[in-house]
């Protein structure tokens, strides 16, 4: 029987950015005061994508983004740049 | 029968972002001396999106832009942030 073995899987960068976008999205969420269901009305899209932006799943389109980012008066490149 | 009339369309960020990605993407990959082709194989998708993406239509999905921007080693937000 082949013993446990310890695997390292790099994080790719598409999933640092699923992980950032999802991040962001919270934190700015939050700091509006604002529901996911509110958010997805602001930004005139489906509320599970706003629910999927959170959980770090799926490949958003710019298009999306770019709404989701207007909802949250901040640019489409806050949700996706490395901290400062 | 009705005079031609003026009409101004705003642009959305959304078309402003897509021709922003065009351009970069264009002159990046003009600045690495390789074709549509080439960053296609590059970034190991179909060369219609890099096609697309040159040509500011469609609407590129988050995995889309950062296998080219991976393949052109710049950061997704190169692709996208406002000039400086």
């Amino acid at each position: 029987m082949e013993p446990w073995r310890l695997v390292l899987v790099k994080s790719t960068e598409f999933q640092r950015l699923q992980k950032r976008l999802a991040e962001r999205v919270r934190s700015y969420r939050k700091l509006r005061n604002i529901s996911q269901e509110d958010l997805a009305d602001l930004a005139e899209i489906d509320r599970t994508y706003v629910s999927q932006s959170e959980r770090a799943v799926g490949n958003p389109s710019l298009g999306v983004m770019v709404k989701v980012a207007g909802a949250l008066d901040v640019h489409v490149t806050d949700l996706l740049q490395p901290a400062t």
